[in-house]
């Protein structure tokens, strides 16, 4: 590969010179320091991975939301410290860049001046680009801060940025793992490539935001099939039901009646929801299977054949989770993970379950009322705890040439 | 695929009646419930995971040792709680059968009796066996508890098992997530193949064993390439040179020296390596290569061209990791994983680092001096800290028909 197009080596020094910490260039020698490397070749024995697995960072919308679900995923949420605009911008130019050489694939030479760090951390020298996506997305917090409008864009809040409101079951929900001001969406079929890309982020972010928690999760399908979450049940059926461009302008795309910057952007909503695997296990097929209102086998939904078939909501018991999804009449776009914490000292149990994220147009009419709606009534609850929270705005694709949130910023 | 040899429908039920309450069957109806399904088939955009990718359960050795590692695993740790030989066995005997369809890529039907929980979690319906293993150790503390003789089984403990002893840098080693009675190491090239095994063999547990700690890791590598650590080296260099026959019979299986149960098997050492990568990635490159005394880039130790190259210990840095590892003339069997675990609250940093594993025939010879030599003088030690630690006794290969631990518990 060439080195890509729109990152010259000019760049990668600029990059250098703005990113801090973590590179400390001295005026010497700069010209020979840096080149982009190439990719790492296609493994003969693992075709699924190639350098043709780069999913572009530009577009009308950013990756990573409807993007085919990647093996693995870091969530991680930053609040900015910096009190200053121009550093602010400085860490999203920063971050644009790293983004823009790291999900083709490509890293930085170490260095020829061994006298500076790495301006690579170097853990994914011999990997592919492993489909790597990085979404960006805003919080509430970002654009008005404890009352204060700290960088003057508290005029730019999308329409439906809110924290999600305490809900009837949220006695659980740890405010150190939820909200913040930014946050970051890794996603890669190789968890190092994914932690490649968060750390560096993390370490770009140095001095101007700092990272307020960090979540791992993983979805294993066979392609073409919908993963399973850690109760054996099919997750993300639904999803079938809008996957055409119209249904994702449908569910998915913000409209014209946001800003600017949030047409064709999207809202991540997300709940850490921890699932009760020990009790779960105890339970009758029986009764997992009306808790879902589907068959565990095939994921059809009571009184259908297919996993995909168009069902009869009467056929559904009454508090069954897909019944209660369908009673809203309202799509979202989930794109759920699952994760495997420690050991719950407590209770000798594994603190595991689901990362749910879904995207939508709109929360308050979408997400809002079936996550009500599921508190109050969805037989699951007995079996899950909601522990984190958080709904970020993300904005529209990026254009080449300009940074993550420039729209926001410099409007 | 037909049901495999030697797990039999009636095995199957023997299963499910001894599992306690994972499985609490009825008496009627048995006969139709359980039957082996086929492996997930292979999926035509992903040729490197199929059906055959199956790593045999039974055979000189265990697997999961000199396995070339796969892409996950998990680390679990249980204290036998049941003062009940018999009960000690039963869950041996369960955990055994589960191992051998398990890693076969095999799943129970769920149930034709939805009366009853489901005979399998269900959560890798879809996916193929994924190159899994199951490596059990036994820690000193299964043979000889506080003192205590519980199984009668102090006798039967192996030449050089023991608790590691205290090191010179060892004050922040966390008793919590070190030591234990049992030691399961799984791996898969799938998370949730992998997580789909430990928590199965949870589950099996109840009632006679709690788990004590449990680490998930990733090592991501191109196949043929030695994976890097998440200081961007690689690591596992060394195994290269004791990769024969012999050479493994030289490093890593325990000798006729020992009772006839641990012939052919290995210990297991274990240590959780907090990494500091923000200190690390403001190092200069020439520090980070003079730490271990390796290129960077090509993994070459100092003086030398290629990473598998012969060295000159006198061309290395005299503190240098692999000038210290070589210092010691002993070779390990090096099989590490990197962790990255949560925000550290205290820090605002990443908890992630190494989960240090290697299996050796005689650690007194082979580990512990190395280790203390890094502890007192190793460069490195001013970016990690050893917070876990753990020695078990891995048996010898299982042969069809017994029982993991049989020549223990039996003899």
């Amino acid at each position: 590969m060439e080195p890509k197009s729109g990152i010259s080596r000019k760049d990668f020094l600029k990059l250098s010179a703005t990113a801090g910490v973590g590179i400390a260039l001295g005026a010497s020698g700069l010209g020979a320091i840096m080149e982009v490397a190439k990719p790492a070749k296609t493994p003969s024995s693992a075709p699924g991975e190639s350098g043709g697995d780069i999913i572009p960072l530009y577009g009308t919308h950013q990756p990573g939301i409807i993007t085919p679900q990647q093996t693995y995923m870091y969530l991680a949420s930053f609040n900015v410290t910096t009190k200053n605009k121009s550093d602010l911008i400085t860490m999203l130019k920063d971050w644009t860049k790293f983004c823009d050489l790291s999900v083709a694939g490509g890293t930085m030479k170490l260095s020829d001046n061994a006298l500076v760090p790495p301006t690579d951390t170097g853990e994914t020298l011999d990997l592919p680009a492993s489909k790597l996506t990085v979404t960006f997305g805003f919080g509430p917090s970002f654009f008005m801060n404890e009352g204060s409008d700290r960088f003057g864009i508290a005029r730019m809040a999308p329409l439906y940025l809110k924290d999600i409101p305490r809900m009837p079951r949220d006695q659980n929900i740890d405010k150190e793992i939820s909200g913040g001001d930014i946050c970051v969406q890794v996603c890669a079929n190789d968890q190092q490539v994914a932690f490649h890309a968060v750390r560096n982020l993390i370490r770009l972010s140095t001095g101007h935001a700092s990272l307020k928690w960090m979540q791992e999760g993983f979805a294993s399908g066979t392609p073409g099939k919908t993963p399973r979450n850690l109760f054996g049940f099919k997750d993300g059926t639904a999803n079938k039901l809008h996957d055409s461009s119209a249904g994702y302008d449908q569910v998915v795309w913000a409209g014209d009646n946001e800003l600017g910057w949030m047409q064709g952007g999207s809202y991540l909503a997300y709940r850490k929801i921890q699932m009760k695997l020990e009790s779960w296990d105890r339970t009758s097929l029986a009764d997992q299977e009306a808790t879902f209102g589907r068959s565990k086998l095939s994921g059809a939904a009571f009184g259908s054949h297919g996993e995909f078939d168009s069902f009869d909501l009467s056929k559904l018991p009454e508090k069954s989770h897909v019944s209660l999804a369908k009673q809203t009449k309202q799509q979202i776009h989930r794109r759920a993970y699952s994760y495997t914490d420690k050991v719950d000292p407590r209770t000798g149990n594994i603190d595991a379950g689901l990362l749910f994220i879904s995207y939508q147009r709109n929360p308050d009419e979408q997400f809002l009322p079936m996550l009500k709606l599921m508190q109050n009534n969805d037989a699951l609850n007995s079996y899950v705890a909601h522990v984190g929270s958080a709904m970020f705005a993300c904005p529209a694709g990026l254009k080449q040439g300009r940074y993550i949130g420039q729209n926001i910023l410099e409007a």
